[in-house]
């Protein structure tokens, strides 16, 4: 039976700093790798052992996902980064503080950039110091401006269809190391979860999410690894 | 301009036991994590910097690459396991103190089963706890039972030919974290070395070797990059 596991990375240094990160590339703290470790003994313990693996490419995620597999004794299993697995763009938040943001534009505002479906933050300024159009890791990607958690999902599950689910269709045990609003967009989908409430889903870092598959590739009901 | 990396995996805990390893799935030591370390700090600060990779499917190599990468801040390059660039099959002898061995065997039979070009050590036997051709990972794979260094190079240049070779051709700095014995076999072929003289190569632990290639793709030189 196909398994799929969603993993979010563990802390980053800018979740430690309560700054909005986004498509900054920014590195996991010492729980963030403890978590990601507590995640991949936590696979290994259950006997729920991916044998494909998927990630974004941004660093804190792919590093969950090699400390997880590692621990888990299956680094040798393959391995695809794409950047429709990245965090939803942050824009012109990126990198500020989220209380010196709230202080600045009203506690509502921030509330809805953070938590709309659709409305995008303000786009990043060009040539601010967080752009990443330029960056060669994202040589011939269209590096949003903005990101609405709607414009997220718009490329991640396009992605999902076309690269993860066929592995899934083939019987595989996926993972997909991700972060918090590319996988809300995976769970929305696969949940049926309305627009209003999926802004307000927590997915907690460092916890295996899982659904089965059925023969016809219906997903089961998503459970917790710790408690299925 | 095209360039080859070659980096040989840190020291492993059977480096440090002084045990025969070959394909036996043997971690790195906390000194074998330096050495990776310091190779991806010398990459980064000669700004040669890898934009694809391949390794083994062995964890000792996979980590090596891993940890070099993440100093380097190039995570996010496509990487490519191959059972093809795993070490030479140490049969028999796998799992075994070297020392013990030449006690046993005799100095020469255990210098002719390290240092000859084409004579393997004996066949694992089966049954052995490190028969290795019912594991998962090798699902599909001609698993050996032992290989000479011309048993490893024959598996080895064809993968180069048909998959690394490719790479270079496009113009991409490749970087092959790999084994003693698979990386022999590239360097015996990149720099014409005869048969006789390639078992004698020694390649160190975590040193970046590199290639340059012109544009009708013949190698340069070999340099190591602290020197280069």
């Amino acid at each position: 039976m196909a398994k799929l596991i969603l993993v979010r990375h563990g802390q980053s240094q800018w979740n430690l700093e309560n700054r909005f990160t986004g498509w900054w590339d920014v590195d996991l703290t010492e729980k963030g790798e403890a978590e990601a470790a507590a995640a991949g003994e936590l696979l290994k313990e259950r006997g729920v052992l991916p044998t494909v693996a998927f990630t974004s490419f941004q660093t804190r995620a792919i590093r969950t996902l090699h400390i997880a597999l590692h621990k888990a004794d299956r680094l040798w299993i393959p391995e695809t980064k794409d950047w429709r697995l990245n965090e939803r763009h942050y824009g012109g938040l990126t990198g500020l503080d989220k209380q010196e943001t709230r202080d600045r534009h009203g506690d509502e505002q921030v509330h809805i950039w953070r938590r709309s479906f659709d409305v995008p933050p303000p786009d990043i300024e060009e040539g601010s110091g967080y752009d990443l159009s330029n960056d060669s890791r994202y040589a011939g990607i269209p590096v949003p401006k903005a990101e609405s958690l709607k414009l997220t999902i718009e490329r991640v599950l396009p992605y999902f269809t076309s690269s993860i689910l066929p592995m899934l269709s083939a019987g595989e045990t996926v993972i997909v190391s991700a972060h918090g609003n590319s996988l809300r967009a995976l769970v929305k989908h696969l949940s049926n979860i309305s627009d209003d409430d999926i802004t307000g889903l927590e997915i907690p870092t460092g916890q295996p999410i899982v659904y089965e598959f059925d023969d016809a590739m219906k997903p089961g009901e998503r459970y917790y690894l710790k408690d299925g």
